[in-house]
């Protein structure tokens, strides 16, 4: 179980690393007669895609997808979709210098421990530009979801934080600025904020807030694979998180039951939804909501002491095009994994009843 | 993929409802040759037990274990370990009430809209009675995992917080007091504080956190099954969880990567441990250390409003033996957890190099 | 993947050695609603019992199942059916002669290598007396599968052929003699010669076959799921079948494609079905056909060379109480592995389009 | 679970239809350090490519293969082989006439009845085109597999048997001639036969056979997945297959158990090899062998009746380039499913013991 696809009935096996010749995967149990959007694929790629603001890596990768099967006159045919990302702009030599050191809060030792030895050119297969096959499919997964409705923003970058909730938000206003943060003033704060830390040649970290509207009820099994551990295990698999927490999360731990009880309405609705949208692992139809924790990139653009395969400490300059705090850039992954979470959980629910 | 299952090499599936004739599980995978102490299985069992102290449900259940296959001459065989815990004193009778009533913030109406109907006695499957089978699951798993330290303590009861790091406190007194908190006075408050509540007829969450020491470098696969997002998924699937955050977590997400980054020492030991004992998935021989939140238990001994089956406005009042705060029998849930992902990691690792 | 379960969405997970307290499983993924007669379980686990007539092993078991969840008011409720059978008439003591030995033909040895250990009492859990609970899993399979007729029959002992086509039989008359051939002149001829055999302290082989009705089209995936592969896989997995073809099977690899094709009437039925009713690895609705051919048993009562763990020459004289041909017995095996593959494909088969 | 993946811990899993723009698929779990001799991958898929003689398909397909990522510095670095096959040769047009027909014995009614439509061209991810992607992983599971030999050769074609054991054969002689079979005038007597077969626009089925030798003993799990369980099930996953037998087979059936057993020599080798090299579902050292039965090729030069999607009987006439007898180029098909079964158990093994 090498841990390279992910889900079980709409599965995605995923290859390639940052300075390969390509990166790609397969969609494997999309169901048949689906009715693609080849340009909306495109579209959720290009929102990952690096080089997009002033505050993002200024990497230039053209991250064009090919869909090389699966799809017949414009519809899926239930058999396996898969595509391609030729990667076209590598600059690997950018990397010469680390293939005998070790980065600090990088993989780079533990895959040398782990495997023997290493691609050692940006990062390999844990670079996080691994994610684009990610999101081409939460791409597909998204149009098998029609009409359940996946929001992710930027919530926090390092201490700014949006003290909002999330149905006080205009979610349409997110892609309106480079942040992807919903409060237009917040996200020129937060956007001031990134810069002053790029010029410091630092990185930030930060916390991405996802709000999924339209979900059925009865997704998600009762034990070991309850609706929110499959998100959380999908958010915690993308680079540099560090936590999860969905519906009341960890200030819910601080409350008394009787005020963290949701009571129904007459409809079966809820008052409140602190359960954030799943009781007992299966989703409920009140919306799921969850927040995800970045920790800072670990490549900084100062000076490090660290350690090489010798274990010899040396000095170490961070090199190549970074991202300066990846929150904004993280927002189409989240929401690609939480819609393969959906997909899958979609079709196991079909085998619930007789 | 009903999703009763946990694990891929070293696999455990359960089964058994609250109020059913019993609980058990298959445990695949485990090794041959491991010398298996069968009073430690009990004696974890023990450790989940009801009825231990005052400040826990006075239901009582002798939590008998079984091991009915898999063991030969005391050692494992490598064939599948069957084990079996009779349920004997279920007063199904408590809950002949909620037979057509749907409790606040418990999985009652999603049962019933998931599958038609649902064993409504004692939550059914979806007891925390089920992590029975989990932790004799875990028991033996920890018993694979010699030198491998795995303990959990309770850090928070509500808004009283333990707030000390792991390395300040002496964990070898979390099992003197009925909180399992490793702080004499913060575990004397604690239970004060739980006993206010359970006069209340009310209920508190809290938070369980949990250090392993010993792990090797190189457990972890680099992309969907990252070591940390495996812990997550272990953590989230156990009944009321609501967060997990490891190393720095979500305070992490408020820290610039100069702070955050863990320098190594010449030994390849890191001065700092942000990382939590895993960077880029895979562990890197420091500490694993991990938060999980737990949500008040549903059940409050209050009159609370409700809906039945028809959509009919009822009044509700709480029945039955429950736990006032979750989190001291919870301690031993969250170790065997751990220790299942360990256990599955370990074998994992073996395939890596040729 | 140690191979214990058996199944993706109609999962069964066993475990259980010959001489050890019980055998058991857990089934998971059984839709809820099913009404269960467990009578019928228990019928089903009868027909597989030893000492039933005068040609099977006359060892005693009431493998009597106790089904101790997943069961609610007689209806199955979605959640893991747990399952055991206890084993109340061991006579371990028959086996201490081969502690030490390696008997021909048997995974004593393997064993050894493979786990360092064994527990030698009866074959441990290489014993066929583990196909009971695949037979009780089987029987709730066949209950899902209302609609779907599975009949197993015996059609050679030796070289004793029933060269008839499963349609020119009367297959309601495979349970009225003791060898399940349902041409009663060729059962009586089959039964002298297994009672031939037995005095002679010998063992010999055989053929089951089998015919499904009933099927809908469109079960089993197109590449390496097929229906047959899965069938196949199914048959290959109990004790000492060294065969399985369906349909034209390898008479088919003498034929020309003019002769082998099955062409269609105007009603989309075909006129031959040397196809098997699966054609490219799917359902068409036709009759599903296939045979699984049985190595004589390896326990013979006749004195034989053999080796120790010390790579001894030594002298083995068969003990205990074994069948002189395997087949009456393994029909109804035969038929439970049919009905889990067929189970586990109706539920997949759901996922297949939009 | 739509099947498009193979093995568990060295797994694959290919897309790609036979008319569409790519094939190629994902090896996931091979361990990092093999070298990977990137000519040995080529020559297999060349063995495997249509036009190589006069006795198979005239199409011509380049069948390159480009392999894009999981390899660095000419060895496997532990993470995803991906592979990428243009399709660069399609007539499609060859196929426009069976767009709304049915032909006898292929997979296209099944399909409109499970997917609701189909890419009806060449027969889409039906066809045997899509081997193609197995071969390749194949190839680099032989490159793990060094010391162990598997060789795969006819046997059979129609009535004309080559009726020598394996190790009476020179199986160095099978790439000698077109048909592959290793006795030279045999191969001649059926390179004859299938050129009249294919003159009277007619196909034949065949047999093909296949021993591995250097089989470490302990592989394959001994209930549901035993080594031959597995085996079998990836030869029925090749289309065509109508059965499949190993060691005695179908003849062993029809033995007695004094003469079947396969004594012990003084070295635990065994005097006679009935159980084909695998006792209880584990390899022992000896030789694996099994044999494959292949059914005639569907698509005939010839005129036949079948009716269209409304139901209407039409006459169809075979058009396209087609093979006239599909074991030749089945044998390095054989191989690959034989050497993926291997790799995925020579990992599995690794787990047995503590």
């Amino acid at each position: 179980m090498a841990g390279n696809s992910f889900g079980n009935l709409f599965k995605v096996s995923t290859f390639g690393e940052s300075h390969g010749e390509a990166l790609g995967g397969v969609i494997d149990g999309c169901p048949a007669g689906i009715e693609i959007d080849l340009e909306a694929v495109q579209q959720e790629l290009n929102r990952r895609k690096p080089g997009q603001s002033s505050i993002v890596t200024q990497r230039k990768e053209p991250d064009q997808v090919r869909l090389v099967s699966g799809i017949f006159e414009g519809k899926t045919t239930g058999t396996p979709i898969g595509f391609i990302i030729e990667n076209t702009n590598q600059r690997s030599k950018d990397y010469s210098h680390i293939k005998d050191q070790y980065r600090p809060s990088h993989a780079d030792k533990v895959y040398d421990e782990k495997y023997g030895f290493r691609d050692y050119r940006g990062g390999g297969r844990s670079s996080a530009r691994e994610t684009a096959s990610r999101v081409v499919a939460g791409a597909i997964a998204k149009q098998f979801l029609a009409g359940i409705e996946i929001k992710a923003y930027v919530s926090s970058v390092g201490t700014l934080h949006l003290n909002k909730p999330y149905n006080e938000l205009d979610l349409q206003n997110t892609e309106n600025n480079p942040v992807r943060c919903p409060d237009a003033a917040m996200a020129e704060t937060m956007e001031d904020y990134i810069k002053k830390i790029r010029k410091e040649g630092d990185t930030v970290g930060g916390v991405v807030s996802c709000v999924i509207k339209g979900v059925p009820s009865g997704l998600g099994e009762p034990v070991f694979d309850k609706l929110h551990a499959e998100l959380g295990k999908a958010m915690l698999s993308i680079n540099a998180v560090k936590g999860f927490e969905y519906g009341s999360g960890f200030a819910g731990a601080e409350m008394k039951g009787s005020e963290h009880n949701d009571l129904f309405n007459a409809d079966g609705t809820t008052r409140s939804n602190f359960s954030g949208g799943i009781q007992g692992g299966i989703s409920n139809g009140e919306d799921i909501y969850f927040r995800v924790a970045f920790k800072p990139v670990a490549t900084i653009m100062q000076k490090q002491s660290t350690i090489n395969k010798d274990g010899e400490q040396v000095e170490m300059q961070g090199k190549g095009r970074h991202d300066p705090c990846v929150v904004p850039r993280a927002v189409p992954i989240v929401e690609a994994m939480a819609a393969l979470v959906l997909a899958d959980n979609m079709l196991t629910k079909r085998s619930n009843k007789i």
